[in-house]
């Protein structure tokens, strides 16, 4: 189907290591639709369109497009930019009116799929003819409406494999440090820190403890059961969820961040359980923080979930085409285990917006510390695969857009946001 | 040539993601050389020896011990076990007769090639024939007399490979945190955070500054260089290795441990130079601290690194099937960047022992925040090409040793310790 006028892909968010898929999906399948009209980047998110940085990507060759598939980061640059006000939507409508932006795709999470379907609203309202679809992404996995999101696979895949590797080294090395405690992203869900289970073979293999946000956290009943894993393998591997909160919901870590003078102490959650630990049981602890490690480590992406990221580029755009607007692509889960194969659905953004899918409870064991098998049914099929990326001395070759300085722009941006405040 | 007796391998100190890899070098090569006697396993390093645990390679299936080639941790466990007094020397002397012990293979790191230079010298004093060869490996790259280490190639590409991906990943957001600090291993020598330096292509890429321990580091000069930096490109990336210390010698972070009221703090190095930058700079920090994920990511292990690793181990069971007994195994370079080749060579194990290769002086720039090209000339040729593991339900299908439980072990030996301290 022929488009109308040009389109508009941007990034918003948290990077995965996959989100630049889901720009090649919509890139080629914009050509491959043999569209005249041009696909835009919009450089760091919405603030693109904002402060009119586009990149025209027909422009940009077909070999840095396809590198897009296996390169970390968000090549278009991202944000966390909230639409704010009336002259926000006016420059916003002005905007897709010069450019004559008639489809608009938006990458990202909860907050990214609110904002895509205020864009959405607001060319209903103006009458101004848009087909606005989001496309989902988060290594957090807590959109609702959809299987699973695209980013979770890989950073399950990658947080798996390191459990499993540094739980071999923990088990077969005799020194003083007798527990590793591995602290994993996830604020409001647990969904990445429990996809480390899947690193598990045998009984005593890492993790022998994981600990969630679903459920509250109570310090004595962890070190009882640290303490216990401890007497019964000679060490304890234990992964805990940065956003962990007590009964009265307070976060662990800031709960005792701050000592009896009132000073608040260096480090998070991990320091502050290792204090606990070292304290209490009086065993060396060793704490690691793959911090954003877990949504850049495309070295070891799944290829099932770039394949996936590909596939709701791709979707949103022959949605759009199709006269679409106002929803958010899907996953959908057929079949199941090795027969598992994932189509695409959609679900309308102000479904998504703003809500957070959690692990069910019933996915978590009784004693809170540690998940079901129904989660490792779940996630294993999506980190099934390992993305080939080419190399070139001994490291990755990822591609950057051509014409694009993003270190250049940044340093525009903020002297322009300095100069703004100053004035 | 037809070998006397019996044979021991050992693997000592910290895990790197190839040292199995020297295991099965030793293994095939003592079966190559056609040996009829037994080549021994000693678990947990020397203690094997002194606890009477050894566990016979012959009798494990071939393919696990062609798995140890891309096997991360220490299959046959490892300790730091130092010999401390006279009976702990005439407990190996009678596990060698018992055991008809005349070849003893030690995989390990300076202290490790020290404790094989006491066993060679005891083998001479008591006129026993014993052939004692050292095998190198360590992540730390600090063996003497060799070019580099076995083990080292691999922390090399991983940590590069890591810090090229989560800069993207701060390059193209933007958010409030607009610098991050990977902290990685090596106390006394910076040679793991100095490959970090392989990752930038360009000139805005990261690593932007990194701090090695063999420079003293000073606070104000730290803290103007990422200033520098954030002003240039709107972020900054630092590496530093975590045995910083400070003019007068003392570690950074025992530095500032301690507040005004005596207590110590948590955290580590990472943690205090985040404290430092958000209060002299206001800039948000994210401190990434991989532990042990740089010795243990086998996922990501260097194909010439495990290959040398294999080639040491083989060359060692040569070279004692030889009659050679003192010598630590090296790795000698024959050309350089796309003409690298490496072979090997042998030291004497007095000449190690004990002692510490540091980066060159002048291969760390005039400012003490960055390394020179020399040092990616070094460098680069050791993280070239990528092991293939072998998958199982979308992760590294590792093996370990059957007849073996770690656990089962641990424990034992741990109850054993706790009784004799007792009694």
């Amino acid at each position: 189907m022929q488009s109308k006028g040009n389109a508009i892909v941007a990034q918003s968010g948290g990077p995965t290591a996959v989100i630049n898929s889901s720009v090649c999906g919509v890139a080629q399948e914009w050509l491959k639709q043999g569209q005249k009209g041009k696909l835009f980047g919009s450089l760091f998110g919405i603030r693109g369109v904002l402060e009119d940085n586009l990149v025209d990507l027909g422009a940009q060759r077909a070999e840095i497009i396809e590198g897009l598939r296996y390169t970390p980061g968000v090549a278009l640059g991202s944000s966390r930019y909230k639409l704010k006000n009336e002259a926000d939507y006016e420059r916003l409508v002005e905007a897709f009116r010069r450019y004559d932006i008639r489809y608009f795709f938006y990458i990202g999470g909860n907050d990214s799929m609110d904002t895509a379907h205020k864009i959405h609203s607001l060319a209903r309202k103006i009458n101004y003819e848009m087909h606005v679809m989001g496309i989902p992404k988060t290594i957090d996995n807590d959109l609702p409406h959809t299987d699973h999101c695209p980013g979770y696979g890989s950073a399950a895949k990658f947080v798996a494999a390191t459990v499993m590797e540094t739980g071999l080294d923990l088990k077969g090395l005799i020194t003083s440090t007798r527990i590793v405690l591995l602290e994993t992203m996830g604020r409001n869900t647990g969904w990445i820190a429990a996809a480390s289970a899947l690193a598990k073979r045998q009984e005593d293999d890492a993790p022998h403890l994981i600990y969630l946000p679903e459920t509250p956290f109570n310090r004595s009943r962890f070190v009882e059961d640290v303490h216990r894993v401890y007497k019964e393998y000679g060490y304890a591997y234990v992964v805990v969820s940065e956003g962990l909160r007590c009964e009265k919901g307070e976060y662990i870590c800031a709960d005792s961040c701050t000592d009896a003078f009132g000073h608040v102490r260096l480090g998070g959650l991990g320091d502050s359980l290792k204090a606990l630990l070292e304290e209490e049981i009086g065993l060396k602890v060793r704490v690691i923080i793959m911090g954003t490690m877990q949504r850049a480590a495309a070295h070891y992406a799944s290829l099932t979930d770039a394949q996936e990221a590909y596939l709701v580029g791709a979707e949103a755009v022959k949605a759009a085409l199709q006269g679409r607007s106002g929803f958010m692509v899907t996953l959908q889960r057929e079949g199941d285990g090795e027969h598992y194969r994932c189509s695409a659905g959609s679900v309308e953004l102000s479904a998504v917006a703003n809500v957070e899918k959690k692990v069910p409870l019933n996915w978590i064991n009784r004693n809170q510390n540690y998940i079901t098998e129904d989660l490792i049914h779940y996630a294993r099929p999506l980190i099934a695969g390992e993305v080939q990326v080419p190399h070139q001395g001994g490291l990755p070759a990822y591609v950057s857009l051509e014409n694009f300085n993003v270190s250049e722009l940044r340093v525009r941006l903020d002297r322009k946001a300095s100069t703004a405040a100053q004035s």
